[in-house]
């Protein structure tokens, strides 16, 4: 029998299936370290322990991000080894800051199913749960790919699809213990503007822009323990490059937008991502966003902002799609999240 | 009197001779997350805390192999600096695991001399003992290299051939205080299978394969302060390429190895080892594994496999040598270790 | 209202302003690792723990450079975003060791101005003080950069030229409490060459050369969160080219001068530095050392040098101006600081 892995396919899955995945992982100061060298995050609550502790955290903690590629990192191996499209996220919320001395493990349940038409595929819909030492769920999300079938002559399963939240409400997102805006020091994390500065509709062009070296994003994939082939052999690929996994640019993104949103500080939700295009050593990112909602919370001082973060390689910013409603080609991610800044 | 260290040419050394070498080294959490950025390492003992408490130790220690480039590097400028070739390895135990927070040391003792019969080189053989701060060895092996003479007036020292064990017998093996498989959590660890199910004479094609980037084997090299002028800078050499540190492909290599030995936790004895062919960057590093010999041990269900590791680069998995007995152009590394195994 | 950063400009500053800049930093293991990894690092202060102890610190601090880097990093959204030159360093000293779990926050005093002849820029000196979480300076020092005028019209400020030490006087130097050089062990440092081993006028040819990659010196230039688009951004220069952070080039120079000068442990002065031209990507670092003065120290067993460090691209050790009187084209940095060196 062969001891490697060869990946689940469509017809392993089924509704309710709870799959625990392997290698836990312990994080520490290197890994704050190596992120903060790896993206130019600048964001104060996640660099300095002082600035966090002046906001109500015990320490700062670990990047969102971070701890959202570490807990995705694991699922790779279990649900997208046979994924030939990563298609979706949605209801990703952030419950715990993750901190140097955490461990985090993740599981993912299946929610559901959907055989394609052409009988060869099918889309798999997972809710995947991170948790650390003491069982606590840190975050989770839902996302669904599309994964082969190896026997093609398998029953299609019934169709389940899951009832998805195109937005978190408001009322959803967890605001982490003890957050208080209220004495946030607006000259120590960079900006002055405040949640109320921010109007619906708005869009900031962040200016900056970072051209990826090959092994950056190999650096950063490993970091997080995501060893799918195609981001590291450059002879897997037909045409010898190696695709960039996406959360790098969406971690690149979110860095870069600290220019024009150094007040948004934590992550909290995540309504929903595109991987509009591939994403390639060579390419230049940047990145632009717009307000798409605002909100107030009960945390003091602690407003809400729903924002869409758009990663590019070159072309205008605030141009999206064509008039075919499609993505146009230097378009690579298109995030949608709920983000916390001081009122 | 030139200030700069000129390295030992072979008729500096003496048997019995004792080299202290230079530049003690702290570890903390930062050479563990940097171990996983270089490597795509996924072994749980090295990556969970909890994990390694589950099976009685302490923390996760640094990868077995972190632990042996930091004390390598250090022997580099007494030991290598003049050396030509690079020639083996015997008689590799980890005696004790290094912790963040350790401080580790090195020395080595001339246990070998044999004058080349061209007058103008000789092989030296040094027995190397790592050593953390409470003067513990954690780690010793054999290494021989052949070193150029620089005075070829120097008389020939008398020859002296160490012997040494070809392998390492299972009672040669040291296994970690404490350690104890018996709970040990396979879901966690990747893969289901134990000692048991691995047969002597069963090859495993690894699958998985990196292309490897200058900045990633200088970062590695350079942070076992192994500063070889070879790995980094590319006017050295005639052909402008830098060569790539070996156990650069080692620790890669044995990465890669997790798909399929991902219960192969740690490393206990080196046997042997041989850096077949030069690895230079753009190249696109394999793996295979043959198991050559089982041992139980006294720890509780804790077993040993001896495992012979090849590293490639390209070229079909399982060929190893031509029929003159040469290794294939492809094959980058040899290496004959012992690993303990859940039963 | 634009929300982005546009810098400031030569009229936006004012003799006595100052500005408190933005994103503190808390230090871990991470960022001595990732210093250790991104340059060639050996001296044993900052890289054992009990190698410091012996020295009477309590531990080893962040490498003196990384503490500067840090500090520096920080000015950069508001002292040089619009800079066209960067001067010159003077009256650099470091005050107090950085060690893991400290924050550092940065603040810079306008000290100078003066309009250039043409109308369209001109000269601004900060003085920048480093602090610590206990508001403890831990490091200061002088710049100057060119700056460009946005509005041409904005009249003249009165010139004003601060008095700027040419050489910091040896009692100018603060010695880290405690420092103790008189159990210092020389093997495990090293070399075995003293403060009285070093002749004023003697030179060093350091040996070593490091070719330098892109990956590289973007990971080192985010991680002191200079985020400066030069460093980063390819399409930013006209000849597509991404300049490499000076900083980076003073680091990289450093830790190869260990070869010949692995007993300066401490830096504790800056007199002077030039960036006399850019580096890019695929240099190759080669540098040499001058000893340009020597004094002695109050703290036991501890001496000081007065060094010049050169750093080249090629060409001969040794040659630094032409018969012009300017830097000739293959030297990248001319530096002069002072260091603590056993007696």
């Amino acid at each position: 029998m062969a001891k490697t892995n060869p990946g689940r396919f469509f017809e392993d899955y089924r509704i309710g299936q709870v799959i625990d995945h392997a290698v836990p992982r312990t994080v520490s100061g290197g890994e704050r370290a190596l992120y903060h060298a790896l993206y130019p995050a600048r964001h104060a609550l996640y660099s300095s322990d002082e600035f966090a502790r002046s906001v109500g955290l015990p320490m700062a903690p670990l990047d969102d991000l971070a701890a959202f590629h570490l807990v995705f990192g694991k699922t790779v191996p279990d649900v997208s080894l046979n994924a030939v499209a990563n298609l979706g996220y949605a209801e990703g919320r952030w419950l715990k800051p993750v901190y140097a001395g955490d461990t985090l493990r993740s599981s993912s349940e299946v929610i559901g199913l959907k055989q394609n038409s052409n009988g060869k595929s099918g889309v798999v819909y997972v809710r995947t749960r991170g948790t650390n030492q003491r069982g606590e769920t840190v975050l989770e999300y839902c996302r669904w790919v599309m994964v082969r079938k190896k026997d093609l002559d398998a029953p299609a399963p019934e169709a389940v699809l899951p009832e998805l939240k195109p937005v978190l409400a408001p009322e959803d997102l967890v605001i982490p213990e003890g957050l208080d805006f209220t004495k946030y020091d607006f000259t120590l994390a960079g900006e002055p503007h405040r949640w109320g500065d921010y109007a619906v509709g708005e869009q900031i062009d962040h200016v900056d822009g970072v051209t990826i070296e090959e092994a950056e994003h190999m650096l950063a994939t490993r970091l997080w323990q995501n060893t799918a082939k195609v981001h590291f052999d450059a002879t897997h690929r037909e045409d010898g490059k190696r695709l960039i996994y996406g959360g790098h640019v969406i971690s690149l993104a979110r860095a870069l937008s600290f220019n024009g949103l150094a007040n948004a500080q934590m992550i909290v939700g995540l309504n929903g991502g595109a991987h509009a295009n591939p994403c390639f050593s060579g390419d230049t990112v940047k990145v632009w966003s717009e307000v798409l909602d605002r909100a107030e919370t009960a945390a003091p001082g602690v407003g809400a902002l729903r924002m869409r973060l758009v990663a590019t390689k070159g072309g205008a910013p605030f141009e999206l799609k064509g008039d075919d409603g499609k993505y146009l080609p230097h378009v690579l991610l298109d995030l949608d999240y709920w983000t916390l800044v001081p009122r």
